[in-house]
């Protein structure tokens, strides 16, 4: 199944997506939820993020080759942690499939986007086992956790390393039914494919996560969990256009603008 | 004006608190909302959390005391910022006056509080001066910023060391046309007076904090900004009740139980 939220006529409500067409529903998936009656074509409507989260949370460091490859570029060697390192991020930075990522005035060279797969949550987990938080997740969508490398030197909260306005791209919809273990995660930079990796390739995965992240902190429905990203990201700039496309999920495509 | 959000057979709403009686409203403070009508006693209902926060700021080191006591105790010596130290906290971790801080299995005897001032965002703002950001506030309300010393030292995101489920009581209300500058903040332990700081003593004001958020994150209505604490905390225990109180606002207790 798969779930949109989307824009018409000044509202926002979710839907449900069939072949070019969505089926508006009223309520939420996270709730109860039912049919309007109506459809609408994809085109049409403007998509907007799939969820805002009452929680956000994200993962760092959770693929072998973008530990290696990142410890490379900071001089300081591969850095592996003992359990997922887990932090937040905000609301504020993100935006849908198909809007602008804005370099923000005074950012450096090193700006940079990161495909990840998400798990969006659709029961409570709290002190789960990893199978059992596996079986907490409501669906899968794809997030671009973009970076200023610069500013999060310096910014351990990542407050606008990673969350300046716009840098937190989801979308365009949330899947239903599939499993991780099968994806792939390719990245397309103006129409050059940079990346191509095996997205089940995680250092811990998203069952594992939530269950870390359980052992504290109750997980609720709609909350989202980043999932990390693999090999070395290159730089974006204004004019760029990026396609992060994770199988059977979709595409997420978003262009860079100056601020 | 006093602004609460309680709870009434098995329903939120916000409502507006008089001597001792809550008239509910239909929406919200931080849009379109009306009197229902309807109008209860304080202490026939339940106070919830007074906003649930799109986004959930918080400055750290941002009284001069809690940042000279606390630099001794890590033994670091005093560490200050050039500019405000912000990061995040997680709604998951929020709860109501009145209701209680679960030390949670496994934490350790540095189990502590942080009384803080919270500025509750009412206007959109976005590369705003410290004078704009300060009428881009709807009102105040009282945090605890719980804090588990031991998990915070070895968790620069603050996953569990700041955001354990129930180490976020925020509360009793929001109170608007007040100045944060002629308050007092108390903490008393078990009834014996423990703190008594000017509130208006910040190294960064809220103006100055969100000024700063804004400039690369757009702050939203009903997002908060915890504002910090001065002075050193001493350890809590099952069975303690903290007061927080802050001039002009009110009283925020809640009391200790083990997970």
């Amino acid at each position: 199944m798969i779930w949109c939220r989307f824009q018409s006529g000044g509202a926002v409500s979710f839907g449900v997506v069939e072949d070019d067409k969505i089926k508006e529903v009223s309520g939420s998936p996270f709730g109860r939820w039912d049919y309007t009656g109506r459809t609408f074509a994809v085109g049409d409507v403007a998509l907007d993020v799939p969820v805002i989260p009452g929680n956000f949370y994200a993962i760092g460091s959770n693929y072998a080759s973008h530990v290696e490859e990142r410890g490379k570029v900071r001089g300081t060697g591969a850095k592996y942690y003992d359990v997922p390192r887990v932090g937040y991020r905000a609301n504020s930075a993100l935006i849908p499939h198909g809007h602008s990522i804005m370099k923000p005035r005074g950012s450096g060279e090193q700006f940079q986007y990161e495909g990840e797969l998400v798990a969006v949550i659709g029961r409570k987990a709290r002190n789960v086992t990893p199978e059992e938080a596996r079986a907490c997740i409501f669906g899968w969508t794809i997030g671009n956790d973009v970076t200023e490398r610069d500013w999060q030197k310096n910014d351990p909260t990542n407050l606008r390393g990673k969350n300046s306005d716009t840098f937190k791209p989801m979308g365009p919809w949330i899947v239903t039914g599939i499993d991780p273990k099968d994806m792939r995660t390719t990245v397309v930079l103006n129409g050059e494919k940079l990346h191509d990796f095996a997205t089940g390739n995680m250092l811990f995965d998203a069952g594992q996560v939530i269950s870390a992240i359980s052992q504290t902190n109750t997980l609720h429905p709609g909350d989202v969990v980043w999932l990390g990203t693999d090999e070395l990201p290159v730089n974006i700039k204004p004019g760029d256009t990026l396609d992060i496309t994770i199988t059977g999920i979709g595409t997420l495509s978003n262009s860079v603008v100056a601020e």
